[in-house]
């Protein structure tokens, strides 16, 4: 334990961070003694970095474009030398500092000879790769593994690797590609984190400064203002938390870099807080570990990824915040850097805390004005309740047309679902592992969210550059105990229709329930003989299907033909009345009713998508749309109530049936009032009056009752018929 | 640790078992001592016993059928006078010892005035219960229960229960219930052993002659016969592993009051060890936790469960096989007998090693002749490989037509399938929990298998009487490490058309390959103008299909109208030639490719289980088929090769494309060859003689070359063409 804290104590005194680490000197002996997390990357490193030692320095001359050869090994050396540097600081061992620099200097050599990439595709075009993008990324790694090693080479050494790599690299990224440089962007993110690190690490303070403020150094470009714009108010990333993920990392690796060498910014504390805040919103959208899947994301990308890895690290030195111990447990991994082994550290001291998974309202855009995300959380741990209420705005080329739409996590599992990417990565045989044409044709589209669809089109007419223009209104938000509520609206999805769309989603504590039923009361006012479908994309095997169905037994017909409409099998359709429009479906031992007030004439079409599908690239996943045609608006007022346990192992089943005996919607003036009463007659009423003032009191009629609330929206319990 | 020895051997010194134990004295102190397996259980009955206790003695008058009301009191009753009684010998608290003895007495005033149950069904008809079966698994725990608490009694107290409740409830079991008593069949086997253990307890030697031999003594019937009817040789029982957990309580608990009373009989070692080889032989039939779902199984239903925890902990006692302690760490749990004390010690001492799961041959039918199950195991760990070959006889009401079928597992699950049984225990929304329709029209037919079906009729054209009388006949069975092979045949199947089938399944190593690959051989000759169909049920998304096809994108039509075919939904279909009959999936992170060697105008047809459902009664899962028409016989040479890993986490896909190049079937003579061949060009033949001299020599010719092997079958590796 001695030794550790002495390397721990070696590794804080460099607090120049890139700047001059003193002779590392640490035994073997004391690396069995560090704690087993930085242990055990150690271990992994020294695994990559030896086998990439065993095949000598290889830097080709750049030719191929992504996954090509010169590409791949390319980035095998900026991992290399980035670890090699770690390696070399934690173990002492010289073979890696000779590695790294010889590594370097074949760089020296071959930097100056490179122009254009050939294998250019735009102007975005970098010298080692094919786009600056990766350009960037070499530099951010190459100038973290070359801090580590640089004062202990001669000074010819220095001076050629200066000289020959790392001012040109800096020169191209910020004077040859400044175009790149200078946008508001991820991309230009990671070139500004290479160019300021590698002027801290050269003592260049015109690096540094192009850095922050761009290229002109008038602060309208550069990493503050990037930090100022990409992120909301609230750590959002409009692209949805898949990209949040990997944005991340230039933002935290480099404000890492400035705290330690500008301490005076304390830039940590830059829009109050923005960095870190960053990296725990990053986590609070995610549930079981895995991301919310907004947009174009790739469904299995979970915290554990090693973007993450930096970010918790870093984070946690900076917030002490024992929650993040507890994600770095889940990771099982972390990084070869002193933050890396102070965080090993105190969770092998036993400091992690269980991460504090909360409900919260992240605002959209860099004024926190174009929408939102709501999440609504009930319980702790991995079996908790999340309901996610996707408010934000489009989110550029990446998002879907979604407005307004939800998901709904429960017993660790996802049950109303968003079916991200139609994407297999790097699977060679689905379209070289790049989008398949199912992404635009299904994923994209509105149907495949659980979203309101006006006449079968998309919103926006699924024209991205429209829907970049409008966002939704986050109107209220709420996350008491009892009753957790976010409110919001849209007018601009379906203008040619003049549709206006006003979703409330909530969790109610419903009166003799054990678990909140989630509330969806979903107003659509428009204009003309409009058709509304309200989809809900669930997770489960059907158990009861409450009222009568049509159903296609014999032969299965798709229900239309574009929009995503083409993707979807007609199983069956129904007319429910007011007494049994529910559904009720088992996932992994928990049942879930989704029960709704029919409009006049609605239909209910139980689907499944698949449809259409020739080279089976779609899944094939569980829908419920209600529809209603020829009317110009609607309110849809649907709840889902989870409830028993069904129990294989021990051949144990309770309450696989709704304990609710009816839904009930009444409207008064503005008021909207949603009433559920349990079969053992306990009535809960939902009761929205939609107006802000907080302090002002409301009253409505219900059963013949005076029920009353004050502020935006309120839970009244009735007492039972029995009392 | 001083406490729990005492303990220990306190218990150990009770080694009559069902004979008056000392006066408990655990303190509670020492029973923090206990091993923390057993001290859970401890808790976990007091919880019960305790909250029986609080309710007082609660014995009605039987009434209701089962799931009412009475039915589940006395149920809820044997279990508290089972676990009270255990308690009180654990604890020495005399509260247990008191709700026993008041329940018990209160069930002497109710006894001697029952007559049969007035939920009576049939002729099998209970005293307590509806049927006889639950009041034989009454007296098995309730005398359990007694014999804690006996000795302490009065006189008095003990003329009353042993004469008003145990005498008489032997009376109906083996007297007025003779006809069950004496069946061979799992119920008379729970009456047996309620009337051998009332008879130890009693020390009355007249109703434990009749437990073991049968009420007139002969032997002809009773435990001892059971013990040779039931299992076969190897431990296999024939309805399958999930009948065979239930069956297996009893007869485990039965012999080992049996081993405590009369240890001369040394019942553990009747039969070969056939009780402790029953029990291992259970867990054997699993992977991953679960039991293979031979035949009417619930799918869900995992080694976690009650029955197997007496088995376990008894097995041990008798075996000290240190395997089952890693099963009862699986389970985490024990019984609070003397044997779950002594497994709980030596778990908590560090003995447990993982329990030997490996490649087997479990014979059917008592002498072992009516067909086989074939386990090919290869790796070890909760991901190893394992290809299941069921060869075994119908099983009786609850078989499947399933003959020749087989499963396969690897990566920690079922990549090709079995349905199990249509069923959703317990749910009242799927029929009460019974056995849902589907399970006749689907679950049960061929079809719903993979094994061969001709002319779209089921097996014995899915005649249960007819099909108990005929069984596969295991040809050969090898576990040779680099190629573990399996060969069954049955002609019986399909009399009308004299269709003879002969399926040898194996797990070849191929030569440059890191797994082995599964090999199907199927042979089917026959009579007339026949339709074979070979199906595929496997997990997975589709990657790739080899070959063109026709897909139902618009309207999925089903494939056929009876014998389960009206269930099939049909996505595709396809003609597939020597070089391209290959599909790719993906399941969990790894890649599958199904190949075969295409019969002359052989059709593929990809789909789907799920038509014909109006209630959403089945699972949808995915089904490949080969078919071939209008011929009278045909052979079917199929490969299952495992390959590559998607980890979305890292972004890494490796090998999501197979890595062989052909497979090729050559036939001379008898002989079998099956020529597989990588992308790099090595060839591995595997070649069957069907000639079972095992001394015997073999030559055939491939490609120009002479291969030679010894026995049954044969691995051949050719040197590569690159060579
Ligand atoms: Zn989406
Ligand atoms: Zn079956």
């Amino acid at each position: 334990m001695r030794n550790v804290l002495l390397i721990l104590s070696a590794l804080l005194m460099l607090a120049g961070g890139l700047i001059a680490p003193a002779n590392a000197t640490t035994s073997a002996e004391a690396q069995t003694e560090l704690p087993p997390l930085f242990r055990a990357e150690v271990k992994r490193a020294k695994q990559f970095v030896d086998g990439m030692i065993e095949q000598g320095v290889v830097v080709p001359v750049p030719k191929d474009p992504g996954g090509g050869y010169t590409h791949e090994q390319h980035k095998r050396n900026f991992r290399a030398i980035y670890q090699g540097g770690q390696l070399y600081r934690v173990t002492g061992d010289e073979t890696y500092r000779n590695y790294v620099r010889d590594m370097l200097l074949a760089y020296a050599d071959l930097y100056p000879t490179l122009g254009d990439h050939p294998a250019k595709a735009n102007q975005n075009v970098g010298r080692l790769f094919w786009q600056v993008l990766n350009d960037a990324m070499w530099l951010v790694h190459a100038v973290q593994g070359y801090g580590e090693i640089r004062d202990t080479l001669t000074e010819a050494e220095r001076t050629r690797i200066d000289g020959d790599v790392f001012r040109p690299a800096v020169k191209f990224l910020s004077v040859d590609s400044q175009r790149t440089f200078d946008r508001i962007h991820n991309h230009a993110t990671w070139a500004t984190a290479g160019v300021g690190m590698t002027g801290y690490l050269l003592g260049d303070q015109d690096m540094v400064d192009r850095a922050l403020l761009g290229s002109d150094k008038s602060g309208k470009a550069g990493f503050l203002r990037q930090s100022e714009l990409l992120f909301s108010p609230d750590g959002y990333y409009t692209e949805g938390p898949y990209y949040q993920r990997f944005a991340l990392l230039p933002f935290v690796v480099f404000a890492n870099a400035i705290e330690k060498n500008e301490p005076d910014r304390r830039i940590f504390e830059f829009r109050d807080g923005i960095l870190s805040k960053a990296l725990t919103t990053t986590i609070q959208l995610s549930y079981g570990g895995y991301f919310f899947p907004f947009n174009d994301a790739i469904r299995d990308k979970s915290l554990n990824t090693a973007e993450l890895y930096e970010g918790v690290a870093i984070a946690y030195a900076q917030t002490r915040d024992p929650g993040l111990l507890a994600i770095a447990e889940f990771q099982d991994r972390t990084v070869l850097r002193e933050e890396g082994l102070l965080l090993a550290s105190d969770l092998a001291g036993g400091k992690a805390k269980p991460f504090d998974f909360r409900s919260m309202l992240l605002s959209d855009g860099p004024e926190g004005d174009a929408g939102a995300v709501a999440i609504l959380r009930h319980g702790a741990g991995p079996k908790h309740t999340a309901l996610v209420a996707k408010n934000s705005s489009q989110g550029m080329g990446h998002g879907h047309f979604d407005k307004l739409s939800w998901q709904y996590y429960d017993n660790g599992r996802e049950i109303v679902r968003d079916y991200g990417a139609a994407r297999f990565l790097n699977i060679v045989a689905k379209e070289g592992g790049r989008y398949l044409p199912e992404n635009e044709s299904w994923a994209k589209q509105s149907i495949a969210h659980n979203a309101l669809v006006v006449n079968e089109k998309s919103h926006f007419d699924g024209n991205v550059k429209v829907a970049d223009t409008f966002a939704p209104t986050q109107l209220y938000f709420s996350a008491k105990p009892e009753l957790q509520i976010s409110t919001a609206s849209i007018d601009s999805a379906y203008r040619k229709q003049s549709v206006s769309m006003l979703r409330s989603l909530a969790l109610l504590n419903v009166e003799g329930l054990d678990a909140p039923v989630a509330v969806d009361v979903f107003r659509a006012r428009g204009k003309g003989d409009l058709q509304f479908d309200l989809p809900l994309h669930y997770s489960g095997h059907l158990m009861r299907v409450g009222f009568e169905t049509q159903s296609n037994v014999a032969a299965r017909p798709v229900l239309g033909d574009s929009n995503g409409y083409q993707h979807i099998w007609v199983d069956a359709v129904g007319q429910p009345d007011a007494d049994n429009a529910f559904a009720t479906w088992l996932l992994d031992g928990r049942f879930y009713t989704y029960r709704f007030v029919p409009n006049a004439g609605q239909e209910v079409i139980l689907a499944e998508s698949g449809a259409n599908d020739p080279s089976f690239n779609l899944r094939r996943e569980r829908i419920i749309i209600q529809r209603v045609q020829g009317v110009d608006s609607a309110t849809f007022i649907s709840i889902l109530e989870p409830h028993g346990l069904y129990d294989g192992a021990t051949e144990q089943t309770i309450e696989s049936d709704s304990r609710i005996a009816s839904l009930r919607y009444v409207t008064q003036g503005e008021y909207d009032l949603v009433i559920v009463e349990t079969l053992t007659g306990e009535k809960t009423v939902l009761a929205i009056s939609y107006d802000n003032d907080s302090g002002k009191a409301h009253r409505a009629n219900v059963d013949g009752r005076q029920v009353t609330w004050t502020g935006y929206a309120g839970r009244i319990v009735l007492a039972g018929g029995g009392n």
